[in-house]
């Protein structure tokens, strides 16, 4: 079977790869090495960069190779890339070359300020960059939004989950808030008797990164193909063939960081599972960043918070810290699954997570759809707070809505990822528990692979060949179902059996 | 006055300037942090940057560009940057496309399987990759030859040393050989009876870091705007505004990194210092490699072997290891200036280092001009080793013909610049003096400022405004003077005056 258009378009992309293989690196380097002076000519090479990645994916010809591929014989895989390359294409053909490279450096410049201001609590000299990049971003959904005939919001959150709309997640969104606050009580009462596990620090950081190092092995990352370093914001970065993890570092907990550092594992492992004989084409990307999600959560919530995984957890755990009450496995379990309304999204419990993101959903839908403006965000964020919570974040920006590194990158449409992801992990584990229901009991035994093969067979080992919808049929058996996340919490939390 | 075609190019240069920071931060990435695995995607990454870079450097429409910005009324310093694009514009369009691609992808292979081969002596290994590398290179070399009319190897050391040819180079490195092996022999019997002061360690890595990042806080290094980090051959990197130096560390002897450091923060200030109104214009880079080494070795040799120094220096050196004997500015200061050949040319004393670098430079001119090959080098190094310095290296590779990365890296008409480089710092020490010559009580009393302004308005602040020949008139008085070189040694190992 000959395709030449097809075959054109697969060299093109592989450039595209390499360029953006650069990008990525640059991006790492920004967060994780690079010195404050160092920051205005990276912004620039970055937006450089932005600019030639743009017209790499908006070059005239690709309009006529896509449409003679189309008439090719290519097989299924072949499908399925060219299916994700004219996604890609059409996404860049709906924004102009300097929107690209405005919002590129608007955003550095917001971020590198974000990294100082957030510490400051400096509301005000963070507005100052965030309106650039609201304003840009609201431009960029008007262009995706017109050419795609999605609403604004909607057309920005299909960069990050395709197909999804703000319909869908209403209705997840609302289905969660029609069970999640009651059981989030039953649980606080219920936990309101236990012990309170604490923690004796100090705990010393070339400890904990030897403790992050040691759980990412246990973990299966492959230190050959990837790192773990520091930044202001958590994050897992680099390409496929070289995964770039960060996580940070407080002497007076070492959980936070590690629990940290086990959600960007999730990610890493997918990343470093991908199909590697397609590396480089569309097909082979992460299906999105939902699913991606769905893995960080996989790693950091159903196994990390698991009893069973727990049981493995703890001896690692005193090796570097030496034995001390409140790090048994008991305490140590108690300590990860308590519950209580706090600040940090990241930090967050797994009860109370979702009512982090849908705060955030609530507020950037309506600063893209222009209902507020950036000024109203400590008041919309106290308001939202309180009532999801109970918790009181006036005046503290520092640990209210400049917390995330998110809005100053100009991520908007993001948030809803987390939640759906959490679903989705939910729904992987029911599934995987249906297939081998003595998976519990492996891992507590120290058996990790069979949670690690099924992951591998059904999602990572799948990249983009299929849709989000179609993905998750396959490796579930069922479209996404909210009430799997809701058994999973009721199980864990109030339950009968252990999870 | 106006110049749109200046301006044009002025523009496109920027550009080149931001593509080319990327391609900085995955250089030293690739040294100084990349995993293993990452090795492959990476080198084709930097090909394909090394492409697009090349493609800018020969886009079309510059050559009428350049030439109707010759008739433009420009000031000196345009003119300047207008010289030195033109000479980078001329080069590039020597050379094709697909052998910028071809050599980028060679030597990045060639580079990483060193990085192995070396600690293991693996020269079969070696040699499979270096053929192709050396192939490359001298066809660069033949392409380069043709349009300048230049003998091959001059037409790649004009890449490092613009303007110099072997002719030159056979000239001061003959004046050196007529003296130095006399003067080395000199020394070293009246060093036969001078206590040989020895190191206690181990040295741990932490502290040697700590006493590293504190020596360059003593030089004016800028930290806000560069970094120190490890690789397997220490090299000076990024860009002027983000300078990523880095070092190796031997748990038996911290003087091997501590003087390494030294010299990269020589290299560094240079960068850090380039005139920063013209950053990313022709203008504004290093004049030369010749030059920037003379930057790393005023540092490394003129001051930091000084006994001056040194005073400075040893308060450090037991504030990070405890005070010991041997580690007193007296040891100090004569464990500096011992004089030995041995096998290593970045630790080698001052008198015996340009021995390494006539040897290299004697092999790699015949390897370029095709009288010898690869296979080869082995033999002459050996037969060098022995005649130069009286050392044996039969069967050691690792320590012998291995232990630069240059070679790997295509750096082909690279290694004179260090012995000129010595030859400018020693007569530019001699010029300082003449200012200023009370500059080495200065030194002990702790003043190092007067050394640092003289370069900065001399060197530093210059960029490539002047050709090296007249740069090294204007700030020292006269043409390229090996006698400086000689006075230097000769005042400073069988001295009559402290230096």
């Amino acid at each position: 079977m000959t395709h030449p258009a097809y075959d054109e378009l697969v060299r093109h992309w592989a450039r595209l790869h390499r360029f953006f293989h650069l990008q990525a690196i640059a991006h790492w380097d920004r967060a994780a090495m690079m010195p404050a002076k160092g920051g205005e000519a990276r912004a620039q090479a970055m937006a450089e960069m932005d600019g030639l990645l743009h017209r790499l994916r908006t070059e005239p010809r690709l309009a006529g190779l896509l449409a003679a591929a189309a008439d090719e014989p290519l097989d299924d895989l072949a499908q399925a890339n060219l299916r994700e390359m004219r996604r890609e294409w059409t996404r860049a053909n709906s924004i102009p070359e300097a929107l690209v490279e405005a919002k590129s450096l608007a955003t550095s410049r917001c971020e590198r300020g974000w990294e100082l201001q957030r510490p400051a609590g400096d509301w005000a000299g963070f507005l100052e960059n965030f309106r650039d990049v609201l304003r840009l971003a609201r431009e960029e959904a008007r262009h995706l939004a017109d050419a795609s005939g999605l609403a604004p919001y909607d057309a920005l959150m299909d960069q990050f989950e395709p197909e999804i709309t703000s319909r869908e997640v209403d209705r997840v969104f609302g289905d969660l808030q029609s069970w999640l606050p009651r059981l989030v009580d039953a649980v606080r009462s219920k936990q309101s008797d236990e012990p309170v596990p604490t923690l004796h620090g100090p705990f010393e950081t070339t400890k904990q990164r030897a403790l992050s190092l040691d759980v990412m092995r246990l973990l299966g990352f492959d230190f050959e193909a990837g790192r773990l370093d520091e930044s202001a914001h958590p994050f897992s970065g680099g390409v496929p063939e070289d995964t770039r993890l960060t996580t940070r570092y407080r002497d007076d907990d070492f959980v936070r960081s590690l629990m940290g550092t086990i959600h960007e594992t999730g990610h890493a492992r997918y990343e470093q599972n991908l199909p590697r004989d397609w590396l480089g084409q569309p097909v082979a990307h992460a299906r999105s960043m939902g699913v991606h999600e769905s893995q960080s959560l996989s790693f950091e919530m159903q196994l990390g918070r698991s009893r069973a995984f727990v049981e493995r957890l703890a001896p690692l755990v005193a090796r570097h810290f030496g034995a001390q009450p409140g790090l048994e496995a008991g305490e140590l379990h108690c300590l990860l699954t308590r519950v209580r309304p706090d600040f940090i999204r990241v930090e967050a419990d797994e009860l109370t997570y979702p009512a982090h993101v849908i705060l955030r959903y609530g507020i950037e839908k309506r600063l893209i759809e222009g209902e507020v403006e950036a000024e109203d965000i400590p008041a919309l964020w106290d308001e939202g707070m309180a009532r999801l919570l109970g918790v009181d974040t006036r005046g503290n920006f520092s640990n209210g809505c400049m917390q995330d590194v998110h809005w100053s990158a100009g991520l908007f449409g993001y948030f809803p990822c987390y939640t759906l992801g959490a679903m989705y992990a939910a729904q992987w584990f029911a599934a995987l528990r249906r297939e081998r229901p003595h998976v519990d009991r492996e891992i507590a035994s120290g058996e990790l692979a069979p949670v690690f093969d099924w992951l591998r067979e059904n999602i990572w080992s799948q990249g983009s060949r299929w849709t989000t919808a179609e993905l998750v049929s396959r490796a579930s058996g069922e479209p996404l179902n909210p009430l799997h996340f809701r058994r999973h919490l009721e199980t864990r939390y109030v339950g009968l059996t252990p999870a």
